[in-house]
């Protein structure tokens, strides 16, 4: 089920320039100064748990994948590039730093989660390592696709969590930022935890479920509402879902049962668009109930968020289908993911790694140095801690809170453990296959199952315990003394 | 300048498949009623002024157009159709509406707002009137594309009014809602106002100026930061600006000057991303002035927003160009604008028009019925009232305010006009050639100049007086109340 070539199949030119001029002006530097097959690692992070939340889940990264795979310049992103020009005038690039790009493919290693992974702040989604000019070059794309999509997972999650296994559509087509902001948010969505999509293109890409029923102007292109539903119920007999309230729901459902009665119906659900959900929903299902149509699914849309299923469920509502749009596909209240690209390590030009790490005036804020690998703890009875460790100086048996560095924990004899960063490429070709899209939902049930519930509470959730390898701890504040003695 | 026939380049696929599934439903319950051809009137418009300001500058009108004019389902999106199911496990749709499909084209009648006109809230972006299968059917996209590209032209035509005129330079792809959430926002950035984009993909397909220079890593690869500079100088000696805060900002800034002394640069800028924006820009050019390079600018980014640069003008920080990102090419403080697509009119088996109007609680959400018009009055001092009428009824004197209805406004002697939404299709063939990308710009601007500039304001904004024409207003309570009566 899972959409190979998804980038060529969406996009029919080459992707190689959605990149900021930077990379290529710094790909140009690098090359000018014949710097640019020197080896570097980067790794891509986020540092805020999105949406007060107190997790991430991981997604976007077969996309990325192919953008890596597939990434070559044509003939003419480089009859563009030769004719841009710099303040003064004259050729931003020379011709023969064209010539190059030319042949110019990708031969780095990555490691990376699988999507829907469970992951937090600091802990890298992807790390690769390569020629320093392919590394970089990268930065803007793999930012674009897992950022956005690791953001909607995230969000879906949530939604999820809140309806308490209730169906999720999802419907945020109209609402997404692009044409891309609609497909990606779907794919997603549905990574994320939900169960199928009004986006019918998304349908045809990766298999998700589509579903959807009618529209309020289909109901006003008749002049009586019982006409709408019967017209579409004869052509839809087993797929007829009913938009009551175009003029008031309580009217609304009276006809629809009327129609699926005098139809013979089997009526999947009728639809809440808008008043207030609680209330209306036990009078619809009552109604419905006295009818026999007990089959009959309430289902309701209008700006849902998962406080609002959330808070329906505690009130009772009587919902068991929901269509959520706009604030799962913007992410509406926190529509960007902070996710950076950071250098962490270099070679020399005696090959020797030099690790390297952004300082900033808050120790937090300052970067991890190395190699970097996250190995996520567990016992019996779930996961208990992720270590961030460096792969050259290997795990050890404590572990620094990220954020607080005062906060410790010690490897237990009896914890086991898995490596979350996974080889995926080497030298730009797969060594990984990913699995299906339901494959990938599964495992974000599945793995967040393995957390403390306490961790996906929408106010003030359980954090669940990560941080550094204090070797690596050690090694970072002895870089950060030596950077500050320098300046 | 104009991208000819963008979708088919950036996008492989058809794209009749972006849409909601009930579109499709819909589309065969009039084709299996035998009421597909019943022409039909929809209008495309919003009811929220988006940031809490006063106006909205419509954009994507040319792309919407574009989907419009290659609208046509392929042999594998039909094959895609085929196998799907409904509840029952039996085909959706049935064998000949999915022949019907194959030869579907589009012969819709479309009038719409050029891009960077400025735009108020119940007024149509665009009005499609053919049949109604048709002009339904293009719902799901014609939201997608609008709403996003018109809130983001909206957002950047803030952030320029904050920056007087300063330069700025959109940076979001990074942080954009996918691949196209970043392309189409590069180009609705453009139009909103801005000069430049560090995307270069929308830099070749659009002709949008590119920018960009180096980022943190590129000084992080060496191990003094003076020779990264140097390195870069020496590749790009004539676009040179220096990202000075990896380390210490104002160290930062000393060794770029002793880097463009040296090598004899024209430094372009020095760039800022961390630290406090004000105190640092003013030291930073103090020092620029004393080494003599008095041409080399100040470059600001860092989740700036209009509000922060508009607050670095008045307090006399030194900046004079500005990178913005995710605030910008994500609106975050509202990701979606609240676009709607609603029948306002059908013709009955007779050929007669109905006039159609979705009821609501509250009068001013209930919709405007008839075949719209926007008539945009002014004097020799600027616009001075909006009239939406009905192309039926005529223009009439008097103007409803749209949610005040008690506020009204007779059309004066002296007062001119124009009518704000032009033929731009006609039986789905081009009327209307879109001007290109800078005229687009250009519009943007000098629109904005002859509305008040109270209009413009982040807070408490002036509004522009929009209303309904008043015969219209009478027939809308009079539908209302006939809607009421038979409920």
């Amino acid at each position: 089920m899972v959409a190979k070539n998804l980038l060529k199949q969406v996009y029919h030119d080459s992707l190689a320039l959605l990149t900021d001029l930077y990379e290529l002006t710094m790909a140009y530097a690098y090359w000018k100064n014949g710097m640019q097959d020197r080896e570097a690692v980067f790794q891509l992070f986020f540092r805020k748990y999105p949406f007060g939340g107190a997790y991430a889940i991981c997604a976007g990264m077969e996309v990325a994948l192919e953008y890596i795979e597939n990434f070559g310049f044509e003939d003419d992103d480089l009859a563009y590039l030769a004719q841009l020009k710099n303040p003064a005038g004259k050729p931003l690039f020379e011709g023969a730093f064209l010539e190059y790009l030319k042949d110019f493919r990708l031969s780095v290693d990555v490691d990376a989660m699988e999507e829907g992974t469970p992951v937090f702040p600091y802990e890298p989604l992807i790390r690769v390592q390569g020629p320093i000019i392919q590394a970089q070059i990268l930065e803007s794309a793999l930012l674009n696709i897992l950022n956005f999509q690791t953001l909607i997972a995230t969000k879906a999650s949530r939604v999820c969590y809140a309806a308490k296994g209730d169906h999720i559509v999802e419907f945020g087509l109209r609402r997404a930022q692009g044409i891309d902001g609609a497909i990606a948010a779907s794919r997603a969505s549905f990574i994320g935890g939900c169960h199928s999509s009004s986006n019918v293109l998304a349908g045809k890409l990766f298999g998700i479920p589509v579903m959807g029923t009618h529209a309020h102007s289909f109901v006003m292109t008749f002049d009586e509402e019982e006409n709408a539903f019967r017209t579409f119920a004869k052509a839809l007999p087993e797929n007829c879902v009913f938009l009551i309230d175009t003029y008031d729901s309580l009217k609304g459902v009276e006809r629809g049962i009327k129609v699926a009665k005098e139809e013979g119906l089997k009526l999947i659900a009728v639809r809440l668009d808008s008043g207030d959900l609680n209330v209306l929903s036990n009078k619809v299902r009552k109604m419905l109930d006295e009818a026999g149509l007990k089959e009959t699914k309430i289902m309701a849309t209008n700006e849902l968020t998962e406080q609002i299923i959330s808070d329906l469920k505690h009130q009772g509502g009587k919902i068991s289908l929901w269509g959520v749009g706009t604030n799962l596909v913007t992410a509406k209240d926190q529509p960007a993911l902070d996710g950076v690209y950071k250098l962490s390590a270099v070679q020399g030009k005696d090959k020797e790694w030099k690790y390297r790490l952004k300082i900033s005036e808050q120790v937090i804020k300052t970067t991890n140095p190395g190699i970097s690998q996250v190995r996520r703890y567990f016992d019996e009875k779930g996961y208990v801690a992720d270590m961030f460790y460096d792969e050259k100086m290997g795990p050890g048996k404590t572990i620094i809170h990220h954020t607080e560095p005062g906060s410790k924990k010690e490897v237990k004899e009896n914890w086991q453990y898995k490596d979350l960063l996974i080889p995926m490429l080497r030298r730009g070709k797969r060594v990984y296959e990913s699995p299906s899209l339901v494959q990938m939902r599964d495992k974000t049930y599945e793995e967040l199952e393995k957390f403390p519930d306490a961790m996906r509470r929408f106010l003030n959730p359980q954090l669940f315990f990560t941080g550094i390898e204090k070797n690596l701890y050690d090694l970072k504040l002895q870089m950060i003394e030596e950077i500050r003695c320098k300046l």
